[in-house]
């Protein structure tokens, strides 16, 4: 028996990956929880069927969702991490020393349950004492904070169901409240192949939030949609810029990043001219 | 009916396309050529049921295999492009003024022909007078030439079958004597996701037949295997830099692209770790 997981990207165009065993399948109170066991790809995570992270290729989402911000910013301490249940975004601020403290805020424990049990490289620093997890919404722990995150990652699922506050001007208002002075916001910000609009549409109401600057980045992904990926930061006071960076992240730790590097840093907000042209008319 | 494409890109993992329906298909002396419409990408070339090129993302692959060596070169007046029988390059090649001549070496007459037919929007140039077709194996042509091209593209299908002989170290010697001195060749590498050691042989074949320099660059392709190019230029005297680059292209032109520009230039020689960890072994 063959067995092949399709994810449809669009009504027209998918991704199909050959399966050795189910390993895991739950419902979740939020959503339905799947672990699938893959040849090409290793072990993945599925929300509602659709892929959230592979072992193989995670690397380069949750590098690029942490590294530009935290270079950006140059000495984040205290950072909330927006969904991230998995804790691949998590493993990667622990690299840096000047981290304090990191809030968790996942609404399912069940995902942040499923990676501990399956995916180990990618969970092993939620039980790091700097690491507080909080089951609840992003946006109910947001109404709560006043001007104490340097950093907020908003490690989302796509805007449809619960993630979809996410994504809304009011939420990153509520950011732009919790950061401290000199604060960055640094969001997920679905596929420039599929997705222009939702990227417009975060852009104009991080804008409308009254953000100083927001930046589009990019990057390849293999199980995500279209294969490109792209993610913003946004600065509540001054320019978002990869200038100067003060180099905050010890040598040892660089040397164990598979795909991030000060020149992807620049590379990567360097935008082709079909996305630049389509947030240029936003 | 719905009718689903289906190319594996490995035994494992692989992508799927909806389909209007089948255009075009026919057996040629050399290959298996298919035109599906489908619903995402538009018309698709099939060459033995592999994707060639798709209208709506071609333009990412023929302007990063065209415009970063043109850039590089600065003056390029005659090229050769081998393969590239669909006129991808050749559109590319002929915005520049300082083009004087283009021979394209296409081993399978069909694949212009079917080009012509079914894809105008990127064989529309072939019929320009700079423009010279020739019907030949890449390596029977270039054993013939010497110092005669300022430019090769080397716009081939994959190292099996016909174009095996693309990526050998005799292959990159005979382009070598048939450029003229500051030559360059430039080659589509495969994916780094899937490929890596076919860009670790191209790499260390091009070094063999005695180019001063090698440099991979990358670039994201939605409908190609992980979604992830790569491509290299190998200069015959001196290191293929990026830096104080003529800009040889009209503004016009320029405003033209899809992909490319100045920006992308540098961010795409720019590698990941992962890539530049297993290229420095090799």
């Amino acid at each position: 028996m063959e067995l092949w997981f399709t994810e449809k990207h669009t009504t027209g165009a998918g991704l199909v990956l050959k399966c050795k065993k189910t390993v895991y399948s739950a419902q979740s109170p939020f959503q339905q929880i799947d672990v699938l066991e893959t040849e090409e790809f290793g072990r993945m995570l599925l929300l509602d069927g659709l892929v959230m992270t592979t072992e193989r290729d995670e690397f380069i989402y949750h590098e690029m969702l942490v590294h530009p911000p935290m270079h950006i910013h140059g000495n984040a301490r205290n950072v909330l991490v927006v969904g991230g249940g998995d804790g691949g975004a998590v493993r990667e601020l622990l690299r840096y020393p000047c981290i304090e403290h990191v809030t968790l805020c996942e609404i399912d424990k069940e995902v942040v349950e499923t990676a501990k049990r399956f995916f180990p490289t990618l969970s092993y620093k939620l039980e790091d004492p700097k690491v507080e997890i909080v089951y609840q919404d992003g946006s109910t722990l947001l109404k709560k904070s006043k001007n104490c995150f340097d950093l907020i990652v908003i490690d989302s699922t796509d805007p449809i169901g619960a993630a979809k506050t996410l994504f809304t001007r009011e939420f990153y208002s509520a950011c732009k409240k919790a950061l401290v002075n000199k604060g960055i916001v640094c969001a997920q910000s679905e596929s420039p192949i599929y997705h222009i609009e939702i990227i417009k549409d975060m852009i104009s109401n991080i804008k409308a939030a009254q953000f100083d600057s927001v930046r589009p980045y990019t990057a390849p992904i293999p199980t995500y949609p279209g294969g490109f990926w792209s993610w913003m930061v946004a600065c509540i006071s001054g320019h978002c810029s990869d200038n100067e960076i003060p180099s905050t992240l010890p040598a040892d730790q660089y040397a164990k990043l598979k795909y991030f590097n000060l020149d992807i840093l620049k590379a990567a907000f360097c935008l082709p001219n079909f996305l630049k042209r389509a947030l240029d008319k936003s």
